[in-house]
């Protein structure tokens, strides 16, 4: 594969799953980027050989857990770079991956379970601000069809938390209550209490409320729409390039 | 007694626990204020005759469940208006009150179990909202060593909104949460969820979350002090002689 | 034209600018509530008369200033009931539909300028709160793409809690600044502070907040979605025909 | 001087200022930490030797710029460690500490400008966020009896953002208003807008917003009191004895 990328070119990508409710929002931010250009649409029914040959250089995958490691293992052979927003990778499915790319040094692949830059930086701010403050307490706000309580991003952030918070040396929470309505005091995930509420007319929002004496510190992360992801998948398509290998999440994309 | 204040000066203030916390707090208002003045204050071991030797107008008393009653009488007696923060009454200590004041015709009394504008405005417009929004939740935020959760005002503010709802014929608050870790969803104060944080640095704060299609309107209320309560005072001391009977809370001299 | 609501079936609903964006989603809207049924969906190059054969007992007019007119005084005509999303009502125009009113005694009209529930009860919320506070600013909050700022909510609003400080006797809000970077303090609106943010991601958002001694009062209404309207015509659309006559604004039906 | 905290005691702790606001908080929170203790309060009037007789490891200084370049040199060539709140260090003065700790090597100096650690941080988030969004505007809010408009933290924060943004290659944050009253659209600090509101019952409160395609990430700090300054003269008292030479500001601290 010539590096069109380092002759002034926009990068070329091709689209996995280009006809799902994702795959479809990633063709026209592809489409709308000065630096990127769409060279194939790919989905169910589709050949794949179609994204090589229209010289894609980075491949994003939206499909589904079924085929997303057959996309995979083909776009390492033919030395396409691929970030993946599809989900369902264990440990053990990140460990195939590694193992494609240890006999192409120089592809990377870019799997990340959220690529919404906002929620990723809230998630690294509220690690770095934890072990500073003595109170925590998570706030998470969603549509009412939501099936979990609290959310998967409320849980992840409030272990990162825990796991600052141990790492620092810090103790309990304080917490004097000796009188509570059940459930007032919110869900303890791992020793951080996480608030769920839900409305009609939200989407997505996420508060991590830091105290110690005198002041509060507040990260909050609002997310309006799917496309909010599209931002997050632009830096990786971007950068993937570069980061020959597998890189798990956005976060070491960002700093 | 004369009526000072229609002779345009202003308006003569007799404190009752005037070295309590509160009472302290409601000396220094009603120094400050340009249209009263502070011409007794007296705590326990004092005599009440004082405020009759003074000529005080209106009487505020914070003091305790055991001696208010015993104010509340004797001022009745003596014609002085009172405005009362002092906690514990029960509807038969509000139905005693009414007896006597039905002896004194032109004599008013305002027992109220918070001053704070804020906080009554968001609990009416909480009420006023309730039934054109079809879902709502409650967020409480108070400093760790707070005993009780939610809050008194949380669940007061949860049951207007209650109220409110059953009585334009809502139904539940729309809520498919299907797999939650124990305490997430919140507290359930009469179908209403209210979560209460707890947090080092924070003094006492709620906020009240509409939500229906597309939009949300949030009432939030900030508490930084207990002189928040002395505006509320304030208006109650001015409002008092012009209401003879009895006025229970803030709420019917904020219209 | 019989009230067959009275017989107990949903309202009958014809849609003028049913092909216009807002038109489109008052179809839907009528279409999903149990209580009203869409019978007429008209717009550009359509007979009027559609609306009458097929027995609709309100219209809804979200068409344009050019032909908003004689829709109405056709539907007046027949004795139907109207709901009214277009611009563009100056005084003179309201007292046409007044006369044209006065002729048919049990018709209603109701034109609002904002059928937002939730933007209506906070400029409602803010006028009632304004006597009480001596502090008071506005932040409204937009995606970048808006031409005005402040937006017009956020002046009406300030023109609303500015007349209620003036009723109340309230004099101006306490302000120290004595250094300056021009514009950090906002536009002065008949002397309310006005904050206009803009940025991406943002729909259109406004936070009034009150103060007085050691508390704040926060009104912060989010709307994320054109849909939010549809809440407000709804709540028209069951009032107008218990309300003959003209009503204007969406106010005095959320009382 | 013998490392007694190697030894296993709490650290020593002189306070220079200690009559002072800030100093007798510093007095109050030495004091009450488990592993500092205070053992020389010295104000206007009393010997410096106090603060070496009493075996002080450290000092903390809140005096003014008038006596604070002696009292740092007198610390220096004791050999103790000095954390300094105390303001009107130019570059001029700094390097000045910098020479002298040069010929002691082992001691350690601490100039900060704010202690408050929530306010540090919400600057450093700020910075790091900035390069990933389009969008971003700063609203600071203080009590109405503060003079400059915007706050000294609102301004340096623009700047950090402005600076982050101009290394990123970032251009001008999208704007299309058009039609503006005067001063709705903030104070432009480098390119980033600024809103200063001003309530009574405010505090200090800072609130970073940026956006991008779909979503915000929103970066709070309330301050309620002096006292929140108390947890970051702590973190570099524990600091200082580690760190020789000249540290600027609590950042480095906070990693």
């Amino acid at each position: 594969m010539t590096d069109e990328r380092e002759m002034g070119g926009p990068i070329r990508v091709g689209v996995l799953g280009a006809r799902g409710r994702m795959g479809a929002e990633v063709c026209k931010a592809v489409d709308a980027a000065a630096d990127t250009t769409l060279v194939a649409a790919v989905d169910q029914g589709d050949e794949l050989a179609a994204v090589a040959d229209a010289g894609a250089q980075v491949v994003v995958d939206f499909t589904t857990p079924g085929v997303v490691m057959d996309n995979l293992r083909w776009c390492i052979e033919q030395g396409i770079h691929a970030v993946v927003g599809t989900t369902g990778f264990t440990e053990q499915r990140l460990d195939q991956v590694r193992d494609w790319l240890a006999g192409k040094p120089g592809v990377g692949v870019v799997i990340a379970p959220n690529f919404g830059i906002g929620a990723v930086l809230m998630m690294q701010f509220a690690a770095r601000a934890a072990r500073h403050f003595e109170s925590v307490e998570i706030i998470e706000q969603h549509h009412p069809r939501k099936l979990d309580a609290p959310s998967g991003t409320a849980t992840h952030t409030a272990r990162l938390i825990a796991a600052a918070r141990a790492e620092a040396g810090l103790g309990p929470v304080p917490d004097a209550t000796a009188d509570e309505v059940a459930g007032a005091r919110g869900a303890d995930i791992d020793g951080v209490r996480v608030h769920a509420v839900r409305a009609t007319g939200l989407v997505a929002h996420q508060e991590v409320l830091f105290g110690t004496t005198g002041e509060t510190l507040t990260i909050r992360h609002d997310s309006y729409d799917r496309v909010s992801f599209m931002p997050g998948v632009l830096v990786a398509v971007r950068a993937v390039g570069n980061r020959p290998g597998l890189t798990v999440g956005l976060d070491p994309l960002l700093d």
